[in-house]
Protein backbone atom coordinates (compact mmCIF):
# COMPACT_ATOMS: atom_id res chain seq x y z
CA UNK A 1 0.00 0.00 0.00
CA UNK A 2 1.54 3.65 -0.85
CA UNK A 3 -0.89 5.45 1.72
CA UNK A 4 -2.59 4.49 4.76
CA UNK A 5 -5.90 3.02 4.59
CA UNK A 6 -9.03 5.26 6.12
CA UNK A 7 -11.64 3.42 7.86
CA UNK A 8 -14.96 5.47 7.92
CA UNK A 9 -18.93 4.61 8.16
CA UNK A 10 -20.06 4.66 4.47
CA UNK A 11 -22.19 7.17 2.93
CA UNK A 12 -25.22 7.27 0.46
CA UNK A 13 -22.68 9.01 -2.03
CA UNK A 14 -20.58 5.96 -1.87
CA UNK A 15 -23.14 3.04 -2.88
CA UNK A 16 -22.44 3.09 -6.81
CA UNK A 17 -18.83 2.54 -5.80
CA UNK A 18 -19.92 -0.43 -3.08
CA UNK A 19 -22.33 -1.65 -5.36
CA UNK A 20 -19.98 -1.75 -8.04
CA UNK A 21 -17.35 -3.72 -5.82
CA UNK A 22 -20.11 -6.04 -4.90
CA UNK A 23 -20.80 -6.97 -8.68
CA UNK A 24 -17.26 -7.22 -10.11
CA UNK A 25 -17.08 -10.58 -8.40
CA UNK A 26 -17.48 -14.17 -9.70
CA UNK A 27 -20.20 -14.76 -7.64
CA UNK A 28 -21.65 -10.78 -7.13
CA UNK A 29 -21.79 -10.30 -11.07
CA UNK A 30 -24.79 -12.74 -11.08
CA UNK A 31 -26.37 -11.53 -7.88
CA UNK A 32 -26.47 -7.87 -8.50
CA UNK A 33 -27.75 -5.19 -10.74
CA UNK A 34 -31.07 -4.53 -8.78
CA UNK A 35 -32.70 -0.83 -9.37
CA UNK A 36 -30.99 1.05 -7.64
CA UNK A 37 -33.91 2.18 -5.23
CA UNK A 38 -33.38 -1.54 -3.87
CA UNK A 39 -29.68 -0.54 -2.91
CA UNK A 40 -30.72 2.90 -1.20
CA UNK A 41 -33.48 1.60 1.04
CA UNK A 42 -30.74 -1.35 2.49
CA UNK A 43 -28.41 1.44 2.81
CA UNK A 44 -30.99 3.57 4.96
CA UNK A 45 -31.94 0.62 6.67
CA UNK A 46 -27.82 -0.35 7.67
CA UNK A 47 -27.43 3.32 8.50
CA UNK A 48 -30.56 3.52 11.05
CA UNK A 49 -29.32 0.43 12.73
CA UNK A 50 -26.83 1.31 15.77
CA UNK A 51 -26.02 -2.56 15.77
CA UNK A 52 -24.38 -2.10 12.54
CA UNK A 53 -21.48 -0.48 10.42
CA UNK A 54 -21.24 -0.77 7.07
CA UNK A 55 -17.48 0.32 6.11
CA UNK A 56 -16.07 2.47 3.01
CA UNK A 57 -11.98 1.94 3.14
CA UNK A 58 -10.28 4.55 1.07
CA UNK A 59 -7.02 4.36 -0.09
CA UNK A 60 -5.03 7.15 -1.69
CA UNK A 61 -8.34 8.86 -1.69
CA UNK A 62 -10.17 6.49 -3.23
CA UNK A 63 -12.88 3.72 -2.70
CA UNK A 64 -10.43 0.70 -2.16
CA UNK A 65 -12.73 -1.65 -0.26
CA UNK A 66 -15.58 -2.27 1.98
CA UNK A 67 -16.64 -4.73 4.39
CA UNK A 68 -19.90 -5.10 6.78
CA UNK A 69 -20.34 -5.42 10.68
CA UNK A 70 -23.21 -6.69 12.62
CA UNK A 71 -23.04 -6.73 16.26
CA UNK A 72 -25.32 -9.32 17.99
CA UNK A 73 -26.19 -9.79 21.68
CA UNK A 74 -26.90 -13.43 22.60
CA UNK A 75 -27.33 -15.70 25.04
CA UNK A 76 -25.14 -18.19 24.27
CA UNK A 77 -22.07 -18.48 25.72
CA UNK A 78 -22.21 -17.01 28.67
CA UNK A 79 -24.03 -14.06 27.04
CA UNK A 80 -21.40 -12.99 24.52
CA UNK A 81 -21.56 -10.61 21.93
CA UNK A 82 -20.46 -11.53 18.35
CA UNK A 83 -19.40 -9.46 15.60
CA UNK A 84 -20.03 -10.46 12.26
CA UNK A 85 -18.58 -9.87 9.08
CA UNK A 86 -20.10 -9.88 5.20
CA UNK A 87 -19.15 -8.39 2.43
CA UNK A 88 -15.82 -8.10 2.24
CA UNK A 89 -14.85 -6.63 -0.96
CA UNK A 90 -11.61 -5.13 -1.85
CA UNK A 91 -11.78 -3.28 -5.26
CA UNK A 92 -9.70 -4.98 -8.33
CA UNK A 93 -7.25 -1.86 -8.56
CA UNK A 94 -6.26 -2.56 -4.89
CA UNK A 95 -6.07 -6.02 -4.75
CA UNK A 96 -2.82 -8.11 -3.64
CA UNK A 97 -1.17 -5.24 -1.62
CA UNK A 98 -2.09 -6.53 2.20
CA UNK A 99 -5.21 -4.43 2.05
CA UNK A 100 -7.42 -7.44 2.53
CA UNK A 101 -5.34 -8.24 5.88
CA UNK A 102 -5.44 -4.20 7.27
CA UNK A 103 -9.67 -4.31 6.51
CA UNK A 104 -10.08 -7.48 8.82
CA UNK A 105 -7.19 -6.37 11.45
CA UNK A 106 -9.58 -3.36 11.70
CA UNK A 107 -12.75 -5.34 11.45
CA UNK A 108 -11.83 -7.44 14.36
CA UNK A 109 -10.28 -4.51 16.58
CA UNK A 110 -13.41 -2.42 16.14
CA UNK A 111 -15.55 -5.85 17.19
CA UNK A 112 -13.50 -6.01 20.57
CA UNK A 113 -13.91 -2.68 21.21
CA UNK A 114 -17.70 -3.26 20.87
CA UNK A 115 -17.05 -6.24 23.79
CA UNK A 116 -17.51 -8.81 21.19
CA UNK A 117 -16.12 -12.04 22.70
CA UNK A 118 -16.38 -13.68 19.30
CA UNK A 119 -16.35 -12.43 15.59
CA UNK A 120 -17.43 -14.71 12.94
CA UNK A 121 -17.70 -14.86 9.34
CA UNK A 122 -19.05 -17.74 5.99
CA UNK A 123 -17.55 -17.75 3.07
CA UNK A 124 -18.73 -19.48 -0.01
CA UNK A 125 -17.24 -22.93 -0.43
CA UNK A 126 -15.92 -21.63 -3.61
CA UNK A 127 -13.68 -19.33 -2.63
CA UNK A 128 -10.50 -21.01 -1.55
CA UNK A 129 -8.52 -18.30 -1.52
CA UNK A 130 -10.60 -16.49 0.80
CA UNK A 131 -10.50 -19.85 3.17
CA UNK A 132 -6.85 -19.95 3.42
CA UNK A 133 -6.96 -16.25 3.76
CA UNK A 134 -9.36 -16.70 7.05
CA UNK A 135 -7.00 -19.54 8.46
CA UNK A 136 -4.16 -17.57 7.91
CA UNK A 137 -5.81 -14.53 10.07
CA UNK A 138 -6.38 -16.97 12.94
CA UNK A 139 -10.12 -18.06 12.28
CA UNK A 140 -11.57 -21.60 12.59
CA UNK A 141 -13.14 -23.59 9.94
CA UNK A 142 -15.47 -24.76 12.89
CA UNK A 143 -18.80 -24.46 11.53
CA UNK A 144 -20.95 -25.19 8.43
CA UNK A 145 -22.57 -22.49 6.82
CA UNK A 146 -26.61 -23.24 5.47
CA UNK A 147 -27.97 -20.66 3.65
CA UNK A 148 -31.87 -20.96 1.97
CA UNK A 149 -33.68 -18.57 -0.91
CA UNK A 150 -37.13 -17.45 0.11
CA UNK A 151 -39.26 -16.67 -2.70
CA UNK A 152 -41.01 -13.42 -2.25
CA UNK A 153 -44.54 -12.84 -2.82
CA UNK B 1 -46.88 -33.36 20.24
CA UNK B 2 -49.74 -33.32 21.93
CA UNK B 3 -50.74 -29.86 22.00
CA UNK B 4 -49.34 -27.15 19.01
CA UNK B 5 -46.36 -25.41 20.12
CA UNK B 6 -46.66 -21.53 21.32
CA UNK B 7 -44.50 -19.46 19.91
CA UNK B 8 -43.57 -15.79 22.06
CA UNK B 9 -41.60 -13.39 22.12
CA UNK B 10 -39.00 -14.03 25.50
CA UNK B 11 -39.27 -12.37 28.53
CA UNK B 12 -36.48 -12.37 31.18
CA UNK B 13 -38.55 -14.52 33.28
CA UNK B 14 -37.75 -16.86 30.74
CA UNK B 15 -34.09 -17.15 31.23
CA UNK B 16 -33.28 -19.74 33.97
CA UNK B 17 -35.49 -21.79 31.27
CA UNK B 18 -33.40 -20.75 27.91
CA UNK B 19 -30.00 -20.53 29.81
CA UNK B 20 -30.09 -24.83 31.09
CA UNK B 21 -31.25 -25.56 27.45
CA UNK B 22 -28.59 -23.66 26.27
CA UNK B 23 -25.81 -25.87 28.70
CA UNK B 24 -27.84 -29.28 28.57
CA UNK B 25 -26.27 -29.74 25.26
CA UNK B 26 -22.35 -31.27 24.23
CA UNK B 27 -21.09 -27.97 23.17
CA UNK B 28 -23.34 -25.71 25.89
CA UNK B 29 -21.75 -27.85 28.80
CA UNK B 30 -18.65 -26.75 28.48
CA UNK B 31 -19.16 -22.93 27.37
CA UNK B 32 -22.35 -21.60 29.95
CA UNK B 33 -22.26 -21.49 33.47
CA UNK B 34 -21.74 -17.99 33.50
CA UNK B 35 -23.02 -15.26 36.46
CA UNK B 36 -26.61 -14.35 36.01
CA UNK B 37 -26.10 -11.06 35.45
CA UNK B 38 -24.36 -11.80 32.08
CA UNK B 39 -27.14 -13.52 30.38
CA UNK B 40 -29.53 -10.69 31.98
CA UNK B 41 -27.19 -7.92 30.56
CA UNK B 42 -27.68 -10.13 27.40
CA UNK B 43 -31.22 -10.16 27.40
CA UNK B 44 -31.95 -6.63 27.95
CA UNK B 45 -29.78 -5.90 24.88
CA UNK B 46 -31.50 -8.95 22.67
CA UNK B 47 -34.84 -7.24 24.06
CA UNK B 48 -34.11 -3.86 23.22
CA UNK B 49 -32.83 -4.36 19.45
CA UNK B 50 -35.95 -4.34 16.91
CA UNK B 51 -33.75 -6.60 14.62
CA UNK B 52 -34.01 -9.14 16.62
CA UNK B 53 -35.77 -11.51 18.23
CA UNK B 54 -35.69 -14.41 20.89
CA UNK B 55 -38.35 -16.53 20.80
CA UNK B 56 -39.32 -18.92 23.56
CA UNK B 57 -41.22 -22.22 22.35
CA UNK B 58 -43.86 -23.86 24.84
CA UNK B 59 -45.68 -27.18 24.47
CA UNK B 60 -48.32 -28.41 26.91
CA UNK B 61 -47.38 -25.25 28.73
CA UNK B 62 -43.99 -25.61 29.64
CA UNK B 63 -41.29 -24.04 27.59
CA UNK B 64 -39.87 -26.86 25.28
CA UNK B 65 -38.07 -24.97 22.88
CA UNK B 66 -35.88 -21.39 21.72
CA UNK B 67 -34.31 -20.23 19.27
CA UNK B 68 -32.73 -16.38 18.60
CA UNK B 69 -33.42 -14.59 14.96
CA UNK B 70 -31.60 -11.85 13.73
CA UNK B 71 -32.93 -9.74 10.62
CA UNK B 72 -29.72 -8.00 8.92
CA UNK B 73 -29.92 -5.28 6.16
CA UNK B 74 -27.33 -5.82 3.89
CA UNK B 75 -26.46 -3.97 0.45
CA UNK B 76 -25.35 -7.89 -0.67
CA UNK B 77 -27.51 -9.21 -3.44
CA UNK B 78 -29.70 -6.52 -4.58
CA UNK B 79 -30.02 -5.28 -1.03
CA UNK B 80 -31.56 -8.25 0.19
CA UNK B 81 -32.64 -8.83 4.19
CA UNK B 82 -31.52 -11.70 5.56
CA UNK B 83 -32.97 -13.67 8.67
CA UNK B 84 -30.11 -15.28 10.53
CA UNK B 85 -30.88 -18.24 13.13
CA UNK B 86 -29.10 -19.14 16.20
CA UNK B 87 -29.49 -20.78 19.52
CA UNK B 88 -32.04 -23.37 18.00
CA UNK B 89 -32.22 -25.48 21.18
CA UNK B 90 -35.12 -28.49 21.83
CA UNK B 91 -35.68 -29.28 25.61
CA UNK B 92 -34.55 -32.96 26.03
CA UNK B 93 -37.84 -33.76 27.40
CA UNK B 94 -39.34 -32.43 23.76
CA UNK B 95 -37.40 -34.58 21.77
CA UNK B 96 -38.17 -36.38 18.62
CA UNK B 97 -41.57 -35.62 18.68
CA UNK B 98 -41.30 -33.00 15.51
CA UNK B 99 -40.93 -29.98 17.67
CA UNK B 100 -37.60 -29.21 16.08
CA UNK B 101 -39.42 -29.15 12.88
CA UNK B 102 -41.98 -27.02 13.71
CA UNK B 103 -39.82 -24.54 14.87
CA UNK B 104 -37.78 -24.19 12.06
CA UNK B 105 -40.88 -23.95 10.09
CA UNK B 106 -42.09 -20.89 12.18
CA UNK B 107 -39.26 -19.31 11.82
CA UNK B 108 -38.54 -19.56 8.26
CA UNK B 109 -41.91 -17.98 7.77
CA UNK B 110 -41.37 -15.33 10.33
CA UNK B 111 -38.25 -14.64 8.28
CA UNK B 112 -40.81 -14.26 4.89
CA UNK B 113 -42.95 -12.28 7.14
CA UNK B 114 -40.23 -9.46 7.76
CA UNK B 115 -39.02 -9.79 4.15
CA UNK B 116 -36.38 -11.44 4.50
CA UNK B 117 -34.45 -12.75 0.85
CA UNK B 118 -32.43 -15.40 2.62
CA UNK B 119 -32.45 -17.56 6.27
CA UNK B 120 -28.36 -18.52 7.11
CA UNK B 121 -27.44 -20.11 10.50
CA UNK B 122 -24.20 -21.79 10.71
CA UNK B 123 -23.54 -25.69 12.76
CA UNK B 124 -20.83 -26.85 14.66
CA UNK B 125 -18.91 -28.97 12.84
CA UNK B 126 -20.07 -31.59 14.89
CA UNK B 127 -23.61 -31.52 14.87
CA UNK B 128 -23.76 -34.40 12.73
CA UNK B 129 -27.70 -34.88 13.01
CA UNK B 130 -28.62 -31.17 13.18
CA UNK B 131 -26.52 -31.07 9.57
CA UNK B 132 -28.85 -34.18 7.80
CA UNK B 133 -32.25 -32.09 9.66
CA UNK B 134 -31.42 -28.50 8.30
CA UNK B 135 -30.74 -30.14 5.03
CA UNK B 136 -33.66 -32.06 5.08
CA UNK B 137 -35.18 -28.64 5.65
CA UNK B 138 -34.18 -28.04 2.47
CA UNK B 139 -31.39 -25.64 3.93
CA UNK B 140 -27.99 -25.53 1.16
CA UNK B 141 -24.70 -26.21 3.08
CA UNK B 142 -23.38 -23.88 0.65
CA UNK B 143 -20.84 -21.65 3.02
CA UNK B 144 -18.01 -22.16 5.58
CA UNK B 145 -18.44 -20.47 8.64
CA UNK B 146 -15.65 -19.46 11.01
CA UNK B 147 -15.10 -17.88 14.07
CA UNK B 148 -12.66 -16.24 16.17
CA UNK B 149 -12.49 -15.97 20.03
CA UNK B 150 -11.51 -12.75 21.30
CA UNK B 151 -9.81 -11.93 24.51
CA UNK B 152 -11.23 -9.18 26.66
CA UNK B 153 -9.45 -7.39 28.97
Amino acid sequence: MTGEPVFRRAVAADLPALVAMLADDPLGAGREGADDSHYHRAFAAIDADPNQFLCTVELDGRIAGMLQLTFIAGLSRGGARRGQIEAVRVARKARNRGLGRAMMDWAIQRCRDEGCAMVQLTSDRSRTDAHRFYERLGFANSHLGYKMALDQP
